[in-house]
């Protein structure tokens, strides 16, 4: 009897992204990992590159591609998915989510058009897609801060700190990811020009088309390895009350983003598919705070929640994480 | 029709284990929670408390019991489990997992004699137990690190050094637990006389009487909050071959602990259910590294074991947890 | 032959800012401490509060005060130093250093004027001051991002987000100290309305008396000890050469602050008197970071700063501090 | 009118100990650099490398040595101090303190002998010497805990723990001094093999020769920038009384080595030249704490403690540092 579970191909397995595709699909009860592709690890167990998953699978990378597979993860660098997409032949049966930017601002490829993969925001031009261009890890974290606003035609100039993890960075050595330094320390980086903006712009002005203030984003790098905390803040007419029941009905159909009526913090949803959302008015300005594993609602999680979408499955199915709380 | 899934009870709801016991639970296949027992939160969500559960429950803390369950819980303090039982009557047919100390050294109450929950010492007694004394977290990682030995009667005086999180010493406000003197800090404590000793000392003279010998066990507080790390170290005529043979046959049965033939680090197991061991032969002396997350398999995961045998369902139901690896 | 050392008193020595206070008095060449004043603590020699003084002095803790002292020097919390001076005779003679928020905004006692102890505003102003109130911990890392524009009445509404370590919140055991909690994690308090603004705003209106834009600012908690970062930025139409030139001809004078030409990162300034600014120029916003270690420049170090100045000491005598760089 | 203070000059100056070595230099009384050697780095200030120095110096590194100098420090990598001297005229009046492990097991050149720098075993012979080899960070941790044992005559087999910060590692980018992978994490390295057992074991039988003891030696990384906690534990005669006594009596004219009467944690001396010693007596068991900052008495502040004696100066001349403690 044939398996009726979604098969499914990672390439790039051997990075953070691509390691956390493996642990989610692998406890994932309707899909089965096809193949997990890294030419540089082929023949060897997942677990000698990925150690916790010792005593979880005995699955070794392939060196090739098969095209016996449902859905494609492409979990490589940016400006990697364009050319892997060129030079492989993926059958056009195949829909390929990519975790890169390469697609994300409306690139497409002979036979491919990508579907910004943010459920929160299109759930259903995702259920109908074919290829998803998944989001931005901060793209997630301050889209989510500002979608009901900008839906409600209510954005101006929004001022956002953001707050990463160390994974955000990637599994390369680099001087700001060595321990040395980067423990009990505060830097920031691309202050007022991360590329992120592009994606969040788009977004934001397909909801309020005549948006045109500025998102003044002061990106920050956290001493911390997982997670990222975002505040935005904008002047506003809401009440409080009225901001907030305009962010919960929002989110009342989205089943990982949530808004607290309490103060919030980052490892309420670290090791998490989820995202919250607090609110605060302060004097005529409204605050929001958003907080994402950024390597779950903000990479891969997000990435296993769009495939849910468009194979028809539950939309939390493999998503129900046990948190870090601690 | 009715539910035909296992009814649980836990009492003791708003600490650290209890919090874990909710996020397992919540998310078990078989298993619904009846109540989450807490005088001091009745009526409340359980997100008041643990404020990473926002978004997957609505449950509410219970100011009572009730005895329409298949297993109770008990997360309490040491000294508080007896105490409870004697002022509490629970169903003769509810089952008892406690994950105090108070039972796990043969102590009974009056109809109720308690299996000391080790699935890897002794399983098939847990499988026809009515209750439970759930080992303590130090004293699991050690055990696990040394049973193969005392099985195979080749214990001799072991030297032991372990490292703990934070999350073991509980959530009350403590000055070895404030951030400010915890963070890159390094201390000892109960050097060479750490209660756990007495429970590991009873376990491995049952599997191998004639020990005598001392277990030198040196406690270190980490700078981390989850997570224990435990390297212990005796004369043995064992080459490394036959060692890795004796462990590996010992551990095929059990889903949870897994050895290493490469070199092991805490981050593979933290937020998970297992124990990844490592062995050395250096000189004359036999090193035996063992790690686990100090409130899983050193408290709630082992507990939902325990859980799983007693109630006859598969040993790693409910257990299927993604690692922080990061 | 007497002493020509300054004599120093200490009020609420046990406490975080006493301790670094004792710290750095203990190695200036030109002081002695005559008394480190505490009640709980009378008769205990200092280490046994502060361990790391085991070796450095046999100092006691005091019951009494003294009078024959030069300066002494408040260590207490906000509102307790006004308390302290209307309960006790302090001499007229003895010049006093109030680390609290009581005299900040102008507030004095009778026979007690105070200025307010910021030396890259008004160095001069303190030379001749009897009593000093001490700026506070985030408001002089602010201030001194902001200082030069104010000067040159470039000043225009400022957004501005600030991380602070842990010893921010001194030494009681609260929730948000917990280590458990706090490692790995990010939250922000008081947003929008920290108490520091009114004395951020009450200098920058001296140097700008026409300013009334606002001071946005964002207070996030950090996962270290140790530290203050800030980064403000605001509409200017200033190049970064110019921004640079006013900075560094504003700052040339002052042997604490300095403005780096490269990316900074908050390790430069850990367990130093020093505060370190650099700045950004992106499209018309000119964006300032500056840093500082909260108990130094932002409390002990800037205070013995001050009494170096009101004494008539080096600026930088005894305050030439090793920095923990890693 | 001459300089009549000391002229030093650094070799390896861009590194973690010779960073260290600049700075307790820059602020030494009685020492001036002639200069700090570094051919990649030549003609930088120092503090393009060493950021923490801005402001402190504008000193460049030099492409060039000079002979004008009283003692060269040499601050390189393990091996690369004998070529160094094989390859480069070293005037034979310069003095040299050598911080690798070239010549810690009496191996020497031709004019050049070298004396193991452990001022607390062997002040006088330091004072006399011409070369010193500065000890490694582990060996002086551990030795100062065994020290006053092995002069007794007192030493058994030891069983030692010894946690160390990632400086132990250098600044080269290694996974294991990846910030992700080394935050929250443990591990271990060289079990029972350790390098610095052989110039524990040199220095050790020098005290009592009839020591054939093994030295037990389990290293662990830690999860944390600077310091390292060593706990040893032997089998001993001696009453808790009697070992304090043989200690303090021992350490007694030493100024950076103490014994403790309560427990210690490694914050105590974590930026500072000392060494702080606790000792427990459980059952049989003497147990032995030692706890220093690597990178100052088990490297560079250790370095200048050699010089202040070889050059006649106070030997805490310029070694009074303020600790980090918290």
């Amino acid at each position: 009897m044939a398996s009726t579970k979604i098969k499914t191909g990672i390439v790039g397995g051997a990075g953070y992204t691509g390691g956390e595709m493996i642990r989610i699909l692998l406890n994932h009860p309707d899909v089965e990992i096809t193949f997990v592709h890294s030419r540089s690890n082929a023949g060897n167990p997942l677990y000698a590159v990925h150690g916790d998953l010792l005593g979880e699978t005995e699955l070794t990378f392939a060196a090739d591609l098969s095209n016996d597979i449902d859905v494609l993860f492409l979990c490589l660098g940016h400006g990697e998915s364009k050319k892997f997409l060129e030079a492989n032949t993926i059958a056009p049966s195949v829909k390929v989510i990519d975790l890169s930017q390469d697609f994300r601002l409306g690139e497409s490829l002979p036979g491919r058009e990508f579907v910004y993969g943010l459920p929160e925001m299109q759930r259903d031009k995702i259920k109908a897609a074919q290829n998803i261009a998944n989001p931005g890890c901060f793209a997630t974290a301050i889209q989510l801060g500002l979608l009901p606003l900008a839906q409600a035609g209510l954005l101006q100039e929004v001022h956002t700190t953001g707050i990463t993890g160390s994974t955000g960075a990637g599994q390369s050595l680099q001087s700001t990811t060595h321990f040395t330094w980067r423990a009990n320390n505060v830097s920031t980086y691309k202050v007022l020009t991360h590329q992120h903006l592009k994606e969040i712009r788009r977004s934001l002005q397909l909801l309020q088309p005549a948006f045109t203030g500025n998102i003044n984003f002061v990106p920050v790098r956290g001493d911390y390895p997982r997670g990222i905390w975002v505040t935005s803040y904008l002047e506003s007419d809401l009440t409080l009350e009225a901001a907030l029941q305009l962010y919960k009905t929002y989110y009342a159909p989205h089943p990982f983003t949530h808004v607290s009526d309490k103060q919030i913090d980052l490892k309420q949803v670290v090791n998490t598919n989820k995202c919250l959302i607090q609110l605060e008015k302060i004097g005529t300005k409204l605050v929001i705070h958003s907080i994402e594993d950024n390597l779950l609602k903000g990479a891969s999680g997000q990435a296993v929640q769009n495939m849910n979408l468009i194979c028809g499955l539950e939309e939390t199915a493999g998503l129900k994480l046990k948190s870090i709380v601690f």
